[in-house]
């Protein structure tokens, strides 16, 4: 029955204000939307440090918040693969059917616009703040948290988040 | 918000009329259910022969028929390894979090209950036909379809799934 | 240079006339043929008993002999991917531009028509054997010599292929 | 200090009495033994049923019974490789030097005979009951635990690998 | 009988006295420990400089020197795997049970916290120089000798462990 | 019939006139010679952001406008793995037999004297410009043709590789 369906992908490291707007104006122009969460097995590390689970209670939890409900969205973990030139059969083939894709990676846009059959939407993120940035100033110990939406804030510490990321840091000078 | 969320982890090759009368309990019993697609990236073969994207639509559509709401349930892949002792370390750290698990399957039972933390319920098909004995029946020639939901045998024709069953099974006699 | 590239894949387990006579025809009908040696990485079990390098060894001294020169043709090792249903592209993005595929597997034809943008051609091997009922006759000691090149009985005797296959087929009963 | 080491490889699923008698017949032969546990990483698997840890207990307790200390010997898991041409290597990297090896597999010998640089030895079972043969007595319900030490029998019991094996065979049939 | 038994995992590249002390502490405290090195399949790479292999030769000899007997310990080299969140899981099933674990690194101390079910302590070297120091020093041509067993420094030079590990960094600038 | 067959190993990223020098000395040097694409799995990364079949085109149409015929060389992409104290052996098996290596690289020229049974000849390249180099003057939009052959050039402009590596570049900072 659903006509549109489009992907978003991203590692929501962690799930922000900006990849937020991006759901929005996601399901303003399409039916359902699928959320793949990138590198899906990795975690404990500087640049991914939350596991596939909890990165999946951030953005519920969040669209929850927002009222956007269950049925017009679906979240897929999706786990990396070193062979670029391979990924988007791997992806394609692993979700369900989806005609259209929004991306704010240029690799991810790239790679779509070269072996894919989707049309690709480059989305900017409408805040200066990105998730490598968001990383930055929790280990800097400054403010992050108006930066993601206020109950993934909560999920974060609620797993000691911040704590785990200035631990790994560490251990990867 | 949502209280109690179940687990109902299989290979849905195909999802036939045993599978969905365990969504139909699990829903009853449980607020929100996640269905774990196993084996998610193994395909043209003869015991898993349609792709994961393949699955996912054969479940959506007979839950959809069946007026069950994606708002109570999700899908998700997950990928076999083989070292089954830190399998239920792999998939809950994949999943959002459950309580309790629905199983047809003795060693998934066996494993949860050795390793997991989380109440296990072995389900009985109430159909005497298994998933094995429905791609038999594919495979010779008899009638399958009365053992799937309707959609779903639509869909397996749709991209030819018995010619393609019966030249993998010639290839690895 | 060269305009039409065509490809061959095969396990060559062990390279028999039949594979011989496919590489004539291919070469009568293309300028270019690339032979992928599949499963390369597999050796020493049953149903794939010898390496890449002593397949590659069998190929080239039987083209050597029927002077078949080595500039119409490269060999390339492709490892097994359990995932099917994106193996395609693997091959595609490991190996030079080709138009055309050979095959003597259903299999094979199955996946370049599904997910290939390629000619695809079924070759039926002209003479009544498999290298599955080679390996069967090397087992039960009975005659296999004739049905391979000359000069690959002789490689198989040189590293004592039949003997090995006896020992891994007896230790994976 | 040590002068000769030897290497017994084996899966040990389970250790039984035949085991038992390489192991000592290897430490009056040597001053020091190495036993791999060879496809450490599976497990739940009708042909591998117990993990690593399960078989490094079933070994220590059953040679701590026969006063055989643990200065003369050390257990190293050695994880399976398809590509068997280079498990010599992959082998003998990641274990301390040692000079000979013992075995009972002819596929083993084989390939330390092709590629490695030691002197092997083809051992024996002096009882006539394989590790296959003792599962096999296993599924059947029969006397399994006259073929292995007394203290390996009591381990088994103790995880209930009788019931396990049953569940994962049933399992794939 | 063994009734206490500790792990003491670490990547030991090289093992050095810091090390050394800890092993000590450990078999004050508890009757067995188990010495995991960790990333075993890791080598020939600027923080992996050595095999297994070596380290297990590095290990044991500096041992011996101290009369620590091998029938209190035991070496098991542990693969390492990206996914972090189950590796605890993965440790625990290769490995033979234990109750503690001693530590030097904080994300190891943290997985185990938050994972395990193991008391963990985190040791405290008690030398400046740390196995990262060691190798700076070996780059810059420096004394780094004095910081490992004297046994070790042989072992290392007996393999030119110096000279690979120049090579091999400036392979990887 | 070849009797001097040699091991030209390398990334080319791009093929340069550095390695044009090397294929021309060693095919004075040598009947046959296999050229090694390393890490044929690698692309759209950083160090490797070509694919192996867009190696193998680069290499080809080189020794093609060079007058090296296809019948002096084979092209053979290879994998790359982790655990570099094995990988002469995985090189060895899945290649035809060699007597010689030649190499730019210090890690595989000492990975060769330590573990292969091979010549192994460490080449000079005859420009100042390395791939490492030439990638750099791509990323800063300075003169790269002049280091690589002609027809080389206008297959990286056909793919727009150029763009390609800027994108990737800034995607991993």
């Amino acid at each position: 029955m659903l006509r549109k369906t489009a992907l978003f992908i991203g590692r929501f490291q962690p799930f922000h204000l900006g990849h937020l707007s991006v759901v929005k104006q996601a399901l303003k122009e399409n039916d359902f939307l699928i959320i793949g969460i990138g590198s899906a097995e990795d975690n404990y590390l500087p640049d991914n440090p939350f596991t596939a689970g909890e990165r999946w209670e951030m953005i519920t939890s969040a669209l929850d918040q927002e009222k956007i409900f269950r049925d017009r969205y679906t979240i897929i973990p999706v786990r990396n693969i070193n062979n670029y030139a391979i990924w988007v059969e791997h992806v394609s083939k692993i979700l369900p059917c989806f005609q259209k894709v929004y991306t704010g990676s240029p690799l991810v846009k790239n790679l779509f616009e070269n072996y894919g059959r989707n049309e690709v939407i480059e989305v900017q993120f409408k805040i200066p703040t990105s998730a490598t940035e968001i990383r930055k100033l929790m280990l800097q110990g400054e403010e992050w948290e108006t930066h993601v939406p206020r109950v993934v804030a909560q999920t974060i510490r609620g797993f000691k988040g911040v704590e785990r990321l200035k631990i790994i840091t560490n251990f990867y000078p």
